[in-house]
């Protein structure tokens, strides 16, 4: 080896002078430099000219595992002179490029570009002997880079004490943020100057259930803009968040700068590594139109293609829920009046019954009855199995069993009874974060799923992990959930997740999981509220990765509706409820009021109804981050088009131009739209609806309310 | 609430003059007495009117879970006033008493007697409005004690933060301990007084591949003795241990005093309970006579019934195994010269062998042909499963698939083959304590085993205990013990297990737990070896609570045979290594040396194939730890006896009284002896077989070798 090593090293010191390595775009808008500067790895990002991204630190600090020898010694390697941040020489790069179209499984488009020219770097550092790579992937649309480990002799298992990759930029700017927690991302957006982050951060987040906040942290995807004469859009995010933690973002805000910080596990440990292997891919998106951030699938196309061979069983759903009742107190999760139960001892048929049980019969089948009268795929019913009593806070490992209905929930006889309506049933995995207790069940409870023709799963995690080393976003997490997918793809079974990790484009390798939450969703509504603008924010933020199930439709937006008195109420318009089924992808699509509101408003509910949940091509016609977002979606295999406009609290105009449209053709449109004095507050049911026939060269005004919107169905006439 | 609380209060003044409770053992030897002292309760315990333990306080400290309200908000209790160890008056006292016997599935005699008396008493603590029980059963030989917590309507789910129940003795005694640690119970046994052992703490252990020292603090079971006139031996140890930590022993040297620690996880959280729960057993074994200890089947009777509904596939079995030259360093578990692999992508068939991977086809059928010719039930082999290139010290969560075998492990061969010369292959589960892992495949582990005949199986724990957050003897990882105990139940197998928590006398409950390690076995010998006394201490301590699977019958003790030079030795005579087989209950027993070094030696081994592994009786003709036992076993169902007798480094006479014989019935006694000038050291293999006819009558007088022994054979002549 040391003959080895001195050949290296003779061999650099010829290229020891200094010369970056450049990287350029395929549209040659963006540029990446790449330095080695006193032996640390630097990058740097500019666009159109202009650096979007200063010179910026690359490296990760890792400690060696601890070396065991069998019953008789262990040795700790000394932490020192592994960390992969210092003494690096280059010792070779390699150029590549690709340009093909792949088609998503579900998506917004029927088919996605993946464009890119690649630079990979292999560095050396001496004092380790060890090498690693760094791989660049430059777009038109953004940058994306990973760490990347070879298998070496003398480096085959290790730990990641912090990956260091720097975001600095050279002014400023403005910020859409979350503040950092490595157990929830149900927070509410926040917005400022970079500079001003720390001074909002104390004031940023409310108490969940299980939480563990990272000072002065906020969370990825972080939008940013940068205002002004040369606007400009950065989205910064990872994809294919995969063996490894998610990431969060220090703000340096004295220097615009941010630095990744891993999820560890509570021993303080990030990552259990071992080579070769490779970090996820941290992204920069960057445009000067806000619209074309919204249009990126940077993150997919990072991602690998799926390995599944059979894919035939996911498909776009729409659903209801026995659900809001719940969520704002109406019905209970609970059968029965205890607070404590036993799975291995509790006799739940002789229990009292609390007499507000949401998963009953005859409720369920009232649910049945309306959603396939409307023409929904599924129904979703939380709370039909046993051990909701004190599901949650005690860190109880055994605290559900995925198979036992409770006694008025007939499984069977629900299930045949949905099946002779054209529903699927779907199934609710709560796990309470008990996630050792899930792997024990999963293969039991998927073979129940089957059983009853369930198609697809709404899994959660509430409370603080089990495992009680982890949080809900440390690597052994991380592995699970894809676990659960792997197992789920098994039993062919689609996946909508809950409080688990934020999408970085995996389902484009794990397709069936179709959808999660990893977001503060409308179910905030009726616990501290979610701001006007914040589904003005999600779309640039959250959905980069991967669609959320947002659970939008209500229609019944005041609370006092069913408490008297009670103040809480969701901050929307109804048509902003409708028009919020074309701004959000969502695949898996719920229409989450009760039964009984929708009734009341079956002309508005005809949206819903009508509205597509998979598309072969999208358009965002217009978007500002925090302000309003105007999309249209063209359904799949027709040619049918929606479109939605929201704004946040403040009223707005809009004009829709029509020219996406096929010229030459008319087309009835559906109008749903504020009517005047529509207000989120003080008139939130106040809509108009009337049919238009338009064509390519149309152009509608719309006055949205504060928090209101519009809602288009466009449908070619004969 | 208030009512109710001011009408128990009222009742209880009446009863607030001090009284003690008394409860007396079923023939009058043993007194315990319960007091409530200025709120606290205490116990002490008299034999033959002196004191064993002096009124020693009683109690625990806990917090309530965190009460947390579904996503909104999380409302941490205050922890004060819910410590269950002071503030108690007495609210009733309750007596028993049962006198039966029962039969164990395997055990040392044909049945053992449960016979006590019991006074359970329920305190009220009015600070938190709560009750807690604390039942006494008092046998002949000992006493038992736990808490216990009824279900209450404000006191559902709980952690016990300590428990600090006290064993305050009166004087200073001799005390036979190792250290106590979260994740290892393989340490020298210490001989030294109470007061001594703190001085001597630090220089009692060795490394280990996982441990967590708990300075000044020692494990149970505990051997204290008082020497002098009133000689007595007392066992400290604990019961059923199940959904609880493993308790250790805090010393107090100044004042002879013990306390309770618990084996935390890594949050430091002892215990997640729910009421209705109990405790495990606290238990005190006393006598005047040494012997009367090692009959104490006190923790087995403490245990609950099976509820096991098929035990016909629990049988004691006979093994050799590809093993003991692993441990010494001739063979390898690993197959190839890789040092990293990957369960998931590396091809096993193209890596390149090491040339020394013990189970192979040829050596395994080897080995099947000896262990056949001689009678053996079962052969163990380690090493046939790919992933031990890496196994150990890399804290790697996916190590081994418990079902793929190495290329050159034929299974299917191999269990045909065995099957065909009327041997079962036994299986290894090493898990590289990485229990999820293990739970993910156990079924499958499992199903395995059923297809190819494997009756039973050996586990093993080596390293750090994932999930990360727990130890060896941790809630979670004791939960996971007896999971795996009933996993394995449903498909007929039997369990030894390595490395896991030391027996409390669960095997009554779950009877397929045949057999544990949980104690230093021969395999330290080729690490950093025995104390000659060793194996006179280990009966009195590790076997009070279940069988151990110590691995004896080494008869090539020099290492030096295989590696010139090497000063590694087993410190023992031949001689004694037969006897261990009496004086050692294993109902797994293994003959664990190479069947070369058996075949040199065939006049000796034959005692080893005759020796029984399942008992109708057991006397122990006389012992005295560290120094020497002397045991007599009659085989179940048969006339036959087997005697061992072993001494500690130094030499030592014994004459057998074979009155235990039946009366007037003329048997044929085989005589296995350390020949003169047999020494452990410098010449052990030196032995002396002859045949004897004897009686009831008959005594013969046998000359220990230093670290020496005896075995006897004794069959009733026609």
């Amino acid at each position: 080896m040391k003959k080895y090593n001195l050949t290296i090293v003779v061999f650099l010191f010829s290229q020891f002078l200094f010369h970056a390595q450049k990287l350029r775009s395929p549209d040659g808008k963006l540029e990446m430099t790449f330095t080695i500067t006193e032996g640390i790895p630097f990058y740097n990002l500019k666009y159109k000219g202009d650096l979007v991204i200063e010179d910026s630190k690359l490296g990760l600090r890792i400690f060696d595992d601890t070396y065991v020898h069998f019953a008789s010694e262990q040795e700790k390697a000394t932490d020192d002179n592994w960390d992969l941040n210092r003494g690096f020489i280059k010792l070779s790069d390699k150029r590549d490029e690709k340009n093909e179209e792949w088609q998503p499984i579900l998506g917004e488009k029927k088919s996605y570009i993946n464009h890119y020219n690649e630079l990979s770097v292999t560095l050396h550092q001496s004092s380790s002997d060890r090498n690693m790579m760094i791989r660049f992937r430059l777009f038109n649309d953004g940058l994306g880079f990973r760490y990347e480990f070879p298998y070496q002799r003398n480096f085959e298992h290790f730990r990641i004490k912090e990956e260091d990759t720097e975001f600095d930029f050279p002014s400023d700017m403005k910020a859409w943020w979350i503040v950092a927690d490595y157990d929830s991302q149900e927070y509410q957006p926040q917005t400022t100057l970079i500079s001003e982050i720390p001074g909002r951060w104390n004031k940023a987040y409310d108490k969940h259930s299980s939480q563990t906040l990272v000072k002065n942290a906020v969370q990825s995807p972080l939008l940013l803009k940068k205002e002004g004469k040369n606007t400009l859009y950065v989205n910064v995010a990872e994809a294919a968040v995969l063996n490894y933690p998610a990431s969060h973002l220090e703000v340096d805000a004295e220097h615009y700068k941010f630095k990744t910080h891993l999820t560890p596990n509570k021993l303080g440990i990030k990552a259990y590594l071992q080579t070769p292997s490779v970090t996820p891919w941290r992204t920069i998106i960057v445009s000067d139109q806000a619209a074309q951030i919204l249009d990126s699938k940077l993150l997919f196309n990072l991602n690998e293609p799926t390995k599944y061979k059979d894919t035939s069983y996911i498909h776009p759903t729409k659903y209801m829920g026995v659900w809001w009742e719940m969520i704002i107190g109406k019905s209970k999760w609970a059968y029965s009046t205890n607070t404590s139960v036993n799975l291995n001892q509790t006799d739940f048929s002789k229990l009292s019954p609390n007499g507000k049980h949401g998963a009953n019969n005859e409720k369920v089948k009232e649910y049945i009855d309306f959603a396939s009268e409307n023409g929904f795929d599924g129904l979703l019913i939380e709370g039909w199995n046993i051990g909701w009593e004190d599901w949650m806070g005690h860190d109880k490992e055994f605290v559900f069993d995925f198979i036992t209905p409770y006694p008025d929930f007939d499984i069977t006889m629900l299930n045949e009874y949905a099946h002779s309506k054209g529903i699927k049933l779907i199934m609710h995995h709560e796990t309470s974060a008990s996630a050792t207790n899930y792997e024990r069940w999963a293969d039991e409870a998927f073979r129940l799923m089957n059983k009853y023709g369930y198609e697809s799963v709404k899994t959660g995690y509430v409370g603080d992990i089990i495992p009680r080393s982890e949080h809900h976003y440390s690597q052994w997490t991380v592995n699970h959930y894809y676990r659960i997918a792997e197992k789920a793809h098994e039993y062919k079974i689609m996946v909508n997740s809950h409080e688990s990790i934020r999408p970085g484009g995996e389902s484009r390798t794990y397709p069936n999981w179709i959808t999660a939450e990893a977001a503060r969703g409308t179910e905030h509504e009726a616990f501290k509220g979610n701001n006007p603008d914040q589904q003005t924010i999600l779309p640039f933020t959250r959905w980069i990765g991967g669609s959320m199930d947002y659970t939008p439709g209500i229609f019944q937006t005041k609370l006092d509706y069913y408490f008297p008195g009670d103040k809480r109420f969701v901050k929307t318009t109804l048509a902003k409820q409708l028009a919020l089924y074309v701004v959000m992808y969502m695949p898996l699509q719920m229409a989450a009021d009760l039964p009984e509101n929708y009734r009341k408003h079956m002309d508005a509910f005809q949206f819903i109804k009508d509205v597509a949940a998979d598309w072969d091509d999208t358009k965002i016609l217009s978007a500002e981050p925090g302000d309003y977002v105007v999309t249209a979606r063209k359904a799949k295999g027709t040619e049918n088009w929606f479109v939605g406009g929201i704004t946040d609290e403040n009223k707005r105009d809009y004009t829709v131009d029509f020219s996406f449209l096929n010229k030459g053709q008319k087309y009835e449109a559906t109008i749903y739209e504020d009517r005047k004095d529509a207000d989120y507050i003080n008139n939130p049911q106040n809509y108009n609806i009337y049919k238009k026939e338009i064509t390519s060269k149309s152009k509608i005004n719309f006055k949205m309310a504060r928090s209101g919107g519009f809602a288009i169905s466009i449908k070619p006439e004969n």
